[in-house]
């Protein structure tokens, strides 16, 4: 029945900034943390079971459908032929949910790496893309690629398409870091979605599209400048960052600071900041998080490299 | 009055291809030929003279401040200090008017990029942008470095801004070539671009912003495969195309013939194929113009590598 010889399975599956300023639904990115765990069983009754789900104040369903790691590995069992396999999972979640981080996707990631782990790894991670996307389905309603396709593969992706996956793994600057400032403050997917316009300026598109362009030739420039003059966004930017109690006051302070750049990350209320180092990421989350405690508001701090391994296996085991 | 030493110089400028696909109006490319050639002559009389034009059948306006190699050289002077230099222009148009191949933009460059090395080459070539975009204003109405860019620059370029310009030099596949079928026919720019929409579905939008990213991204890979699937443009191609006598015909067949991606060059009527080596560029450029042929419409046909250098001197003299 398995041909790894693994019973169980615990992996780890990252947190991501989508969207990345100018790349509304294309870019995104990993980073080292927070993410969440999933461990995975083999289990002799055919078929996907989530057993647990922590760190969500049963707040997430359990039926596996209904649940983007459920969803994402019954989609795997089905394009494998296999669903006669029983695999229970539980799922630790080790970052908010609604916080603008891929909570969603990474529980997908996790959990869809883990059961083909289990399998006997019959896929690359490449191959896995379609079932974490269908995962995402779960949570969203629609697929899109951008977190599930960052937390999987790590580094910087661009996805072209969402259905079927198009996902471009990007180089860029290697000591390219950021800050994330997490208000706490919860903001639906959904409803952020609804409040964007289905038209657009022809002259804001191109110029998004230029900026999306020159972002990339930045990446692999490593030239943070023009990293920092592409990242602007002016089509959603604008609407999403009212939702957001100091934005506009933040990103002022992160640029003072010194950040290469400031936005939203995904959805929000997250943002973000790109940095040099870890040591400019930390001076410049306290300048921009000193707004959130000038309002009296939490938040969390995260500090880190742009993440280029993606899901990774913590643990596993034979019985 | 002359540090240099040079009295008269003449100089290439190479027609362009811009838009490529997705990338409108920030993506351009140019290639070796053909192109425009200026005699640029030091005079002790003030002031910018246009002698002549040849080539452009009494077309084009001799009023220095109505043509784009004037009005560049012009704008030139005036940002050095140096508006009391005289300096005449013999302009040989060595391309048609009105193809899409940017024949206003290659006039300016070499214009103004001939003025300059009179001048003693004050200025680098990047810095000549503003003043080749300020040349562009005569032909289109507006600033528009796309073109003016390439033919400047050599190379893919991407166009982050018009005004002030910020140009990014993308690095691509040495070997990339193109085809370009003039069908000769004429079509007016202002015309193409009242045409377009001035608002653009999100959904369109953000498939745009993905393609010109993942474009980007291909030709620093040097990924044809990338670089074919990203080059499609859902916004302004199928508008353009209707202008173009058998286009879709067109694009089949050099489809089929291998071609990369194939798409409008500038606003048309020259429609243009990326390829893999001249060889392929011929085969391709044949099986498309087949269908011109079977309606009885005349055409050029150009190949050519991407060209790298851009302008360049043709030769000097110092009477």
């Amino acid at each position: 029945m398995n041909r790894s010889g693994t019973e169980w399975i615990r992996v780890f599956a990252p947190a991501t900034v989508a969207n990345v300023g100018c790349g509304f639904d294309v870019l995104g990115f990993a980073i080292d943390g927070p993410g969440d765990e999933v461990l995975a069983t083999l289990d002799e009754r055919p078929g996907v079971v989530i057993d647990s789900i922590d760190g969500a104040e049963d707040r997430l369903p359990l039926a596996p459908e209904k649940n983007t790691g459920g969803r994402g590995v019954q989609s795997l069992l089905k394009a494998l032929g296999r669903e006669e396999t029983g695999i229970r999972l539980r799922i630790h979640k080790k970052m908010p949910l609604g916080s603008g981080l891929g909570s969603s996707a990474a529980s997908a990631v996790a959990s869809v790496v883990a059961a083909n782990e289990l399998l006997g790894a019959p896929l690359k991670r490449e191959e896995l893309l379609p079932h974490v996307v269908e995962g995402e389905v779960a949570a969203s309603g629609t697929a899109h690629a951008d977190n599930v396709a960052a937390s999987l593969l790590g580094g910087f992706v661009l996805v072209r398409s969402d259905n079927p996956p198009d996902v471009i793994s990007l180089d860029y600057p290697k000591d390219l870091c950021c800050t994330i400032i997490h208000p706490k403050i919860e903001i639906e997917t959904r409803n952020t979605r609804m409040i964007l316009r289905k038209e657009v300026s022809m002259a804001n598109a191109i110029q998004q599209w230029a900026n999306v362009g020159a972002l990339v030739a930045g990446l692999y420039k490593g030239d943070y400048d023009l990293i920092g003059r592409s990242l602007q966004d002016r089509i959603v930017e604008p609407i999403r960052s009212v939702l957001i109690p100091g934005y506009d006051r933040m990103k002022n302070r992160a640029m003072e600071a010194g950040a290469i750049g400031f936005s939203i990350s995904g959805a929000g209320p997250s943002v973000f900041a790109l940095c040099r180092s870890l040591e400019q990421a930390q001076e410049i989350g306290e300048s921009a998080g000193s707004v959130l405690e000038e309002m009296d508001l939490e938040y969390d701090l995260h500090l880190s490299p742009v993440n280029h391994k993606g899901s990774y296996i913590l643990e596993r085991g034979e019985s």
